[in-house]
């Protein structure tokens, strides 16, 4: 089968001829019918060989779509054919987070060598994908898998980080996304459906501020050093009760300690390098700052959920397999409008 | 003054001329603009001599709203003139629950001879209401008193309500609404407004159903035996994640019984007069079943914003303080579409 | 090997030679060390023909503890001879419920004929028990699997209904506990160590109480009718904040109404028979009442946690297989003083 | 009456005589009982002129008790003689953190002119104190106000931090604790009393460790280079799920980063003016960094609800009004063991 994979530390990726896989005992062959282009990716691709982890050759892609093609013994219950998506941060399954479906929190998968697809595993840039476990399924049902593949990812991540200041978002509360994105544009769509907040995006033009407006955000405005002031500005000089930053660079991470409330939540996702320095007088008292990953099991369910219920959609641009690797081009250069995704059977 | 009182057990409340009262230490006196007309009245107005506990002669009206117009001694920082609404659960203002806000759980209030305006103590059927503590006013702002006064009780119970229940409306929940009158109208919206959750209205005919529609219900169905079927085929089979009823009488009661979810909420809210047999192999596993008793003053400030924020509208109706008997008899009669509103200044 | 079966409805469980099970894809076999009694066992054997739905006939023993004898294809990461526990509530693994690790609420099991162990699927009072799927293994390590066998129902069940209480049992709260025999006394030890509360414990007889005192109730009173208002006089009148009530019969669950607080939890885990009306004027203000079952993965891993930290242990009685029959009739009889276990391979 | 008051910049604190203050409508006076002596002060008076905010003269004292000694005209329902502790962080009283009781994160206090007993308003370290609204005392009752009234701070402070981080300290948790002076100490009785984690305390020499232990630490470890290390030791390498930091120096935070376990918590309270770098691929995931300030009134009534349980007790050393500035010299020294406490009237 063709597979987009990386194979030399500072090279693009390229297509390739390998073996189609088999399922294994308990394993599941998937015949893609979509994967999802994501920065996190372009993150791996561009770390020197002594950082790098990941192994190699590495088949990318971590948002994987699918039909169950063949199945492993002891698969049972699952129709060859059925249309599902893939559960992408894998655990050993057995630990305390694990037990709970939250995966991505699994303080033991790598040092037994369990790696997300994509990330360590073979991933769904390529014509199959053998997903190592059902409970890594999701069932799709009629959900457009092309349109819908990102939220395993961009849609799951930030839905994790929102459910985490839920609590907080109660009526009357102000939400900020920072990095109106790939993710950004979803978690606009998400805190607009799931919560009361005031939603005020930030980003770096005004055509980015466009779509976060055509996506629900309340407000939207520049994302420069009078960002924060801004911010107080439309929350009564509260400042925000939870700022979302997609972005995760020192100037944004830096515009989201200011315009946090009292009690409020900042939630670091992106990897942008950036830290905020969190203490006693320095930053507001009992807001609280975290760095998320990804997200749990039942949170992948309850986000194809809000697809079904039309609260969530992804913008996409669609790609061969061959035009795979001009789409993790124009992602580095800023030209995607929303989520990449590749068809490698398409 | 004039004020509307309950003055004889079973007869009719009554315009009478009183004298203006003078607010004392600590206290504040209102001009009334204006007060919601609501069917715990009616409840009250009903029980025989022997269960009716609120004293007679009885000003009533527990939803309030007006002007600052005078001030005690020891009141600082609250201008004449300005604009509020008043808290009506007053509690002992020092234990636990009154530390926490939540002065409508207060355990000490009945003991102390504390009361609510209307329930107790004067209420705002009256050209002047006496407030008994500043903590128990809400400032208006520039949100309309006339439209808005009904959400310190119509708002704030089901907001209360909900918001208990908001952990487990997360995506892909569904809530079900039975009774969709003076309190259930504005709860669909919050429904709408705070959460993704599909929202399923039940009531008695079709006009109600049609009101339920307008004001965002996804689903509006009739309360009869089918409707706990009708739910169930609306969620899979699985039940609703949280069901608000907003009439409590047995055969509503039923039907929330057994249209909850295994680990949903029942939340009794209505004074019908109902109740839930809640027990092992009876009800669902982990369901939980709770009558809540209005909200705390923190609740109603969020309420405030929410008006603020267009998420809630109350649909009303106005009277004069002289048609205020007639409002009683229409919401008797089940004529009153929304909330009845009386402006006792006019 | 040997087993003991419920073979006819109404007559006493036997123990008789069956074939050895061999696992299957996925599956593990373990060589039980040991298996407890308990009382929905019993409950089960006293349901009359046309309510009984476990199959015929039925290997008992839902709680369960063995090593790994035997492994099928797929199963990995497993040694032989390890000495693991065995979650009982399986569900499908694969809901939004199963995806948490609450299996236990999983609402697919039953029309996918999935059943736990000794309630429909094969359990633990036999030489040797298939467990379908290694997620319901939880390594017991150095614990003792004789002592703590029954922390997998008799601790998980208690647990469970403890930690979704706990947000309540804050500093200065008081939880009761009604009926203190294999559950009950292990949920007094739970709430000592997990909590700051006041524990009240309720039951028939001194000799119970006396039980109770020892495992950390702070008071032990007699569950007559005088009992609620003793947990009112301990209270400051203000009734328990949480009651678990482990009978479930319409005595105590009436105590258990009576008892308590405003805001307060009732936790209805004895399969008594008994139901609490719940409704508006009813029941005191905001107090949650439901009847959970049994406990998610998570929570069991937690419980064995506290039996390696030695803050909670089960008071035994042993006995081989073939008395198996008779430790079932010293149960029905009351005479068990703590958890009876068997010891198949004893 | 006498006061000890912090008269010029730099310079240590005296004691003089000024006028006894008249409690105005609202108000009470209280004839003081004790007065703690507290890290802070000594950080106050440690600040140059251009950050020194809190008015000058100060008297000093944010822990206080006393009896009532006068009213304002509107209080009612106040006997004097009554003993009573002060809750410190006193708020606008209308606001929405105010309305919860988290009068501690109020915005609006500084702008208002609002600040504590103590930090600005005059303090406890006097003859007599003027506190201005009954919401702000905690009745005593039978407890001892010299040994209980440090839990003002140094046991509201601790057991903020706690309560926020209780959900996640269910059984199996670890919690570290670094510094085990005045609020350390308290911490980690309230730790052992409301929770089931193993406690792990940090501090700089044995004297320091032997006391931990003495109030209840599991284990008790140097504060050096190889103490999170330690910590990940003690957690079969996972780290602790909760850190609370009472020393907040650049090398305490640096541990509690390096100790904290993925989706744990940090809690930074001491005030000494280290920060910790939160970021993605910095921090463990979803690890969450706050810096709580004081806490809210329900929080005060439940730590005294401790000391009635005698759950937590303080280790005091006590000292006339006179010998006041020399518990400063003595704190400042470290050599305070637990708690000075002042007695004006003593």
């Amino acid at each position: 089968m063709r597979a987009l994979q990386y194979l030399e530390i500072g090279q693009p990726p390229r297509v390739v001829e390998i073996d189609t896989p088999e399922p294994g005992p308990g394993q599941i062959r998937l015949k893609v019918t979509a994967a999802g282009v994501c920065h996190s990716d372009e993150f791996v691709m561009s770390l020197p060989e002594e950082a790098y982890t990941f192994g190699i050759p590495l088949t990318l892609g971590h948002e994987g779509a699918g039909t169950v093609d063949a199945v492993g013994e002891g698969v049972e219950n699952l129709d060859l054919g059925t249309s599902v998506a893939v559960y992408g941060p894998w655990g050993c399954g057995r630990c305390h987070a694990c037990a709970r479906g939250a995966e991505n929190s699994c303080p033991y998968a790598v040092e037994l060598g369990i790696a997300p697809p994509g990330l360590g595993a073979p991933g769904a840039m390529a014509e199959y994908l053998i997903v190592d476990d059902v409970r890594h399924l999701v069932p799709l049902g009629d959900l457009d898998p092309v349109r819908n593949v990102s939220l395993t990812d961009a849609g799951l991540t930030p839905y994790h980080a929102i459910r985490t200041s839920m609590p907080k978002l109660v009526a009357g509360s102000t939400a900020v996304v920072i990095g109106t994105g790939g993710l950004g544009h979803v978690a606009i769509q998400m805190l607009r459906a799931l919560t009361g907040a005031q939603v005020i995006a930030l980003d770096v033009n005004e055509e980015k501020l466009a779509l976060a407006k055509e996506v629900g955000a309340h407000e939207a405005i520049l994302s420069d050093e009078a960002a924060a002031e801004a911010v107080r500005g439309l929350t009564g000089g509260l400042g925000a009760t939870a700022v979302f930053d997609f972005v995760g660079a020192p100037p944004t991470v830096a515009i989201a300690a200011a315009s946090v409330a009292i009690e409020g939540d900042v939630q670091l996702v992106g990897i942008g390098g950036g830290t905020a320095a969190v203490g006693f007088g320095v930053t507001p008292y009992d807001a609280s700052f975290r760095a998320p990953y990804w997200g749990t099991r039942s949170e992948l369910i309850e986000v194809f959920d809000m697809a079904r219920r039309d609260q969530v959609h992804v913008e996409i641009e669609t790609y061969s397999l061959d035009e795979a690797p001009k789409a993790y081009e124009r992602l580095h250069a800023g030209q995607v409008r929303g989520r990449a995704v590749v068809l490698p059977n398409g």
